[in-house]
């Protein structure tokens, strides 16, 4: 069953629809796509996958499915997080949205600590303490960053690229959905090259910065304020005809989301100066798309019994992960180094570990999870053609539903698998997919790659005992 | 063997490279790639394919396959086709750079006299009489344009998207091959609806043409030399991985097009104005990608003995092309109709023969024969996805090249078809696959539909007989 715009509400049918067994890595592209025409029964009692006892596992699975709260629960997350209606409606400084106090600094992925935070996120935080005039060197920021409050994006609910490091006076997107009322928050994208999301902190960042803070928001302001909520849904939808995947790839929703602000721009002051800087910057949408998500997923939050994933995330340490079930606690495990492919003479010796929240476009169904839709990608993270198809194939084992909105047209516009259900993770042992940029792991360095990478086994195996310690059995 | 950008040169290989077998119109997705990984030999003497006697036609095919000259001119003809760098330098009003006089009217196709004009060519006509002020109504309009000299645009270096018609206040896009020396141009592109291409002539219809000549011509003109020269092959490269063919999908050259001129248009007079038009118009680019076209396609005009097809352009009445080897010659025979989906309540009875320039697209590896990288196309012309991806694989049997810019990812990357081959026309019966708008049959209508048409066989056989009378046997 596929759930379309019309069948929304009928969610029952795709939380037992078909899944299908698709060879992962297959290298000539009939292959990949022949198996598409091979579905195999699911094996729901699979023995569970995943470090710790299997029969702790399996009697932790059994709890959970036995949920009596679960499929209602499921249900209704699953349709919440397809159901919201993300909008552009403002851009305003982080002090005026955020509950962020000068001196305080909000970090990509789940919480941390300055002893525990990895290069790049040093150098990010170091990056943010020169910006808001808190140290004159690095070396007074990092005195300075050992006993500032430090919070997660997600706890905002904001999210923020790579190190994600929100200070009082960046600027941030404003993202709502008129229907729910939900509201998201995500910073401007810098563009390549030395950016503080990657960790660099010289004077070109903090100067970029400052110019982002005075001209790039205000404009970007008054032309949105000009052009009305811009709906970033429709664009997603159709950057995914586009070639996009939404996380590595954004040059299609970038130019669409350009080409829809144009003419307000060029009305607004300095506009001329931030179209050229968003038209220069093939990323510039992910800012955008992570806050979508993140409106999206946040819709999906505390329904009891839900075993729906509601944030990944990574603070360049620690990979976490929260579940709709289980409220705002993180499930952790180490972040892994992805793998891919590497800029210049950088290689795997110089990669952080994995960082940013933007792997909420992958807990909302694009990104990894929809990169049959953007086969060139392979050109950046690494791979085959085929490797991209497998790739979202493969996700939909562990999905609860397929985009209504989100369609990959070579799979004959089926909808991209979304919504993951950390119950099937461990009966299948297929673990999210997420594409990634990667950074230097010594602080100051920047972007070194872009590649591959999965969450750890144990944050959903944990989940999962949590999810069963809180089941409610019987009738 | 793949033709790169750094094997340019070498044509020999790419002139016996391998031809495949594929199944047209395969319901499935698996089938029709999996016949991908099936070569099949080709059948090169099987029995030619068209209208007429089967003898004459092997015996015109085997003195055009011993014309000596042959194996050079097409070469020779390729490679320049491959190897033309369009870009747009100026826009400027017609009667500044074309040889058109007041009174006088360009239009679509080959040759036409009024009397044999259909519909929407002398609806087209009827508005540019009005633009011009050549008469007060469209029934004085009629009685001028009896005796007006009509010429086709591709006579003057220019095409036109549909009726093609461009009179001399109406603005061109200049674009130049900086190596070759070359020139092309092409009208404005006027958006959808009620539009004069499509043979629409109403009061709103003059309006907006004349707000492009007096407004957006000089916009786009201050803000393309304020910018400098675009690069439309680059573009086009990049629309090919973002889900376009550029003949009725250019959503994304569109989007690219914009973002790229968006600051220096911000700057212009009516700028803002020019920005949200050009943005508003998912086809903005089509004029563009034809002026490509043309430019490419003209490089490798009048190599003798060279059966490379330069020009495939259609009336409204009569569907001509004209070869390489064969100079300014056109084969005509009668425009079909196309077949696809309609608009509203419109249907086959509406149609009107196959009108417009816009096959340049076709004629120079991008349109019909790049349908596989724009699998969202089907929603707008009708058919499945594989049917898209085996279009463009059957039309690697008729030409000459894979082309060295323009990719395919789905295809793993693989160039497009590019240049076609009278010969392999006739040798495979396999026709050229265009995709195109449909136009009313009733002048002042517009858009019905869209679909894909193939040219009449015959102007394939015309053009290899003419081939044949001309070749050069013998050492």
């Amino acid at each position: 069953m596929r759930l379309t715009e019309e069948n929304g509400g009928g969610l029952g049918g795709l939380l037992t629809r078909d899944v299908r067994a698709v060879t992962a890595g297959a290298s000539v592209l009939a292959d990949a796509l022949g198996e598409q025409a091979v579905p195999v029964e699911a094996v729901d009692w699979r023995p569970p996958s995943g470090p710790g006892d299997a029969d702790d596992l399996a009697r932790d699975l059994a709890v959970v499915m036995g949920d009596r709260r679960r499929t209602e629960a499921d249900a209704q997350a699953v349709r919440r997080m397809l159901g919201a209606r993300p909008h552009l409606v403002d851009v305003r400084p982080a002090h005026e949205v955020l509950d962020i106090e000068r001196g305080a600094f909000l970090h990509a992925g789940p919480p941390l600590t300055w002893d525990r935070a990895s290069g790049p996120m040093r150098g990010a935080l170091i990056g943010a303490a020169l910006l808001e005039d808190l140290a004159a060197t690095p070396e007074d920021a990092e005195r300075v960053l050992r006993t500032a409050p430090l919070d997660p994006c997600h706890h905002h609910r904001a999210v923020g690229p790579m190190a994600g490091v929100v200070s009082p006076s960046m600027w941030m997107f404003v993202v709502e959905d008129a229907e729910s009322g939900g509201t998201a928050y995500c910073s401007l994208n810098e563009g390549l090259g030395k950016v503080l999301r990657y960790g660099a902190y010289g004077p070109e960042v903090i100067e970029r910065l400052r110019w982002m803070a005075g001209s790039l928001g205000p404009a970007l302001r008054d032309a949105v304020r000009a052009h009305g909520p811009v709906d970033l849904r429709a664009i997603m939808a159709q950057a995914l005809h586009m070639g996009d995947e939404l996380h590595n790839r954004n040059r299609a929703a970038t130019s669409l989301f350009v080409r829809e602000l144009a003419g307000d721009l060029a009305e607004a002051t300095g506009g001329a100066e931030a179209l050229r800087f968003a038209a220069g910057n093939d990323h510039f949408f992910l800012n955008l798309a992570m806050a979508s998500g993140k409106l999206s997923a946040d819709a999906a939050r505390d329904l009891p019994g839900s075993s729906l994933v509601v944030a990944m995330a990574r603070n360049g340490t620690d990979f976490g992960v929260q579940v709709s079930g289980t409220g705002d606690r993180w499930f952790t495990g180490p972040a892994g180094v992805p793998d891919g492919l590497y800029l210049g003479s950088y290689g795997p010796a110089d990669a952080n570990p994995d960082i940013g929240d933007s792997t909420i476009t992958e807990t909302t169904g694009v990104g990894g999870f929809a990169m049959a839709a953007a086969p060139a990608i392979v050109r950046f993270i690494g791979g085959e053609v085929p490797d991209a198809l497998a790739a979202t194939q493969r996700m939909y084992e562990i999905t609860f539903a397929e985009h209504p909105a989100f369609q990959v047209p070579i799979l004959d516009f089926r909808g991209t698998p979304v919504g993951i259900d950390v119950t099937k993770v461990v009966r299948t042992g297929v673990r999210p997919v997420v594409n990634t940029g990667i950074a230097g792991r010594v602080a100051g360095t920047g972007q070194v790659g872009a590649g591959l990478v999965s969450p750890p086994a144990e944050v959903f195996t944990q989940a999962l005992h949590a999810l069963a310690e809180q089941a409610t059995i019987g009738s």
